[in-house]
């Protein structure tokens, strides 16, 4: 036991040392060689498990690392259950070392809890997008908090795509028609509109935001971009897009537009009833980043008025969004739930990454810079 | 009166000299300066009808051309009344010289229909696709068909990338729980795929499934094609996509197949329970070409068994689909009415192309080269 712990201090001492600007709030930035209690938060997938043998997001595929974790010794628990004092998680944080969630089934990471998870020291995100972690909490704790940074850019970016046409193009209204045995062209063709042409903005131009620009490059859209940043030039001109500075100056102008922004303290509601009356009427609003971007009733209203003329996302506030959410019922809504970045081939993604950095953890190496959201006691640039 | 047939002679020998190879068989290729009798046939718009100016494929609309015709001094008449003996389109059969179909409402011109129309010289697609009219019958009489070639590809390659989407990423499920009231991410992802990385097969290369290939360009996918011929070097390589000269060999190779081929004698039933047997199991299929191209009953029973992992498309047979038509309610299909070709911006485009072959066709002048599908009694090769 004796040299156990001085094996720990060792290790320690030897991370702290490779790690720069070491903050004194850091509880433990790299695993000793201990055994590690290891929980995982996923979505259930009951008789839909067996269907793919690639099906891994899932808590019967608990991103195929059981085996490998369990050969090392580590103690491996994964549930769906998740909400409130007896949840099987909650029985889980106050001893456990690592806790891996999704955002498309969130276990929230409040203060409450990581004040109670003593033995806490890492918190992956199995996907992207970790604001049902209280980064400032994780942080203020010296907690590191890490996502699998990629992994859903393909996925997320052909989603927008596709919600795009489906919204352009009217497509719901025609597939009612079909499966309730009726046949009306009008009633689709009058609001059917082809892409080519069109005015296409994105609020963000990330890795997600830009991928979607040069996806859409063949169409022969207008494209537009707002964000903090210019995308580099050669880029900009190969993709043909324009920087928006102002974000109120391009509402007006775009036909389309596309959030992809994470979820701040700054995007929070940051198309409420205002913002949403500078787009054009009619405009289609197509978001895959986080539902609480928008203010939830605003948007409702939008789209009774018919000022927003189609909306489509996956992502909801909250999730799993309630039976009685208001966008299941807002007409012209083409909404799924939160789905875009878990495909097989996304979940085949960051199960690799949450197993990369897992192996990292335990021989007391960095993770890949830009997967850190908290690291020593500083968030990322994106969630500032 | 005299003078009026003299400068109808004069004009037909100076139609018939501007033509090389003129048949025997042809009726009249170019209009007399005489007052026409022009039949439009149309899908009703009703309440839909004045919800957008542009809205001029519907019988409301009748192309924007009315006001211009009647002006001309000539005789007007749409409907959307086409079928059986007492229908409005068969009284006006007699006397019309000019009947204009679309294949989003398809009038039938059979060969009856052509020997009873004893004055018909032109039939006008107002769209692409002229299989609703017998085109052996219509060279027999020396009648002129003509497409507005062009006005949908656009549309219909958008369309058709739509629906691999909705398709390849498992859309509508996700739809379906949100309408529902429920949120079962599992029920979606088991079977959601990116579209990157997949292999794509279009049947056909034509303008439709070039411009659906060059918007798969970005998409990094595995990009194969069957046709007669194949595409120009030049833009084979620029699309990087791979010829295959033997459909029959393609088909087990494709995660998505595209019909992208018209109607003919040869593409009739030619997906049929043998054909759709060669396909990967689970291959997803799109088709915006002609429902008669697949046998419907073996497509119902693939969708059934799992052997089609999606369907998706907008052409039926018969249509409109009657509300018994089985496709309406196999698993896993998402259909809509016949529509990609009938966007407002294709509607513009088709309305257009009519007004400019009706101006060159007072004139006595040619049609641009590649709208004849039926000229002197010859058929376009696409139709042999």
């Amino acid at each position: 036991m004796a040299m156990k712990q001085a094996a720990t201090t060792a290790i320690r001492a030897l991370s702290s040392s490779l790690i720069s600007h070491s903050s004194p709030l850091v509880r433990q930035l790299h695993a000793s060689a201990e055994s590690k209690k290891i929980v995982g938060v996923f979505y259930k997938a009951n008789e839909y498990a067996a269907m793919n043998p690639n099906f891994v997001g899932c808590v019967e595929g608990a991103l195929g690392i059981r085996e490998w974790l369990e050969s090392q010794g580590h103690e491996y628990i994964v549930t769906d259950d998740k909400e409130g004092l007896d949840s099987e998680l909650e029985k889980h944080i106050p001893d456990l070392h690592v806790l891996i969630t999704t955002p498309f089934h969130p276990a929230y990471v409040t203060a409450e809890r990581i004040k109670k998870a003593k033995n806490l020291q890492l918190l992956l995100t199995a996907g992207i997008g970790s604001d049902h972690v209280d980064l400032n909490a994780a942080a203020a704790a010296g907690l590191t908090v890490a996502e699998v940074t990629g992994s859903n850019v393909v996925s997320v970016a052909e989603d927008e795509l596709m919600r795009i046409l489906i919204l352009v193009r009217n497509f719901l209204p025609g597939y009612h028609q079909v499966v309730n045995g009726e046949w009306n062209v009008a009633g689709i063709a009058h609001r059917a509109y082809d892409l080519e042409g069109k005015t296409i903005g994105t609020v963000g131009a990330g890795r997600i935001g830009k991928l979607l620009l040069q996806r859409l490059k063949p169409f022969n859209c207008n494209l537009l971009y707002h964000d903090r940043l210019k995308i580099d030039p050669e880029l900009e001109k190969q993709i043909g897009a324009q920087f928006e500075e102002d974000l109120d100056a391009m509402l007006p102008k775009c036909d389309v537009l596309v959030i992809n922004t994470p979820l701040t303290d700054k995007t929070r509601g940051l198309f409420n009833k205002e913002r949403i009356a500078k787009c054009k009427k009619g405009v289609l609003i197509v978001n895959n980043a986080r539902g609480a971007i928008m203010d939830t009733q605003a948007v409702v209203d939008a789209c009774n008025s018919g000022h927003i003329g189609g909306y489509s996302g996956d992502v909801w506030n909250p999730q799993p969004a309630p039976k009685d959410h208001p966008w299941r019922y807002m007409p012209n809504q083409a909404m799924t739930p939160h789905i875009s970045g878990t495909t097989i081939d996304a979940q085949l993604r960051y199960a690799a990454g949450i197993k990369d950095m897992l192996e990292r953890y335990f021989k007391g190496e960095e993770f890949p810079a830009q997967n850190y959201i908290v690291k020593e006691g500083q968030l990322a640039p994106q969630y500032r």
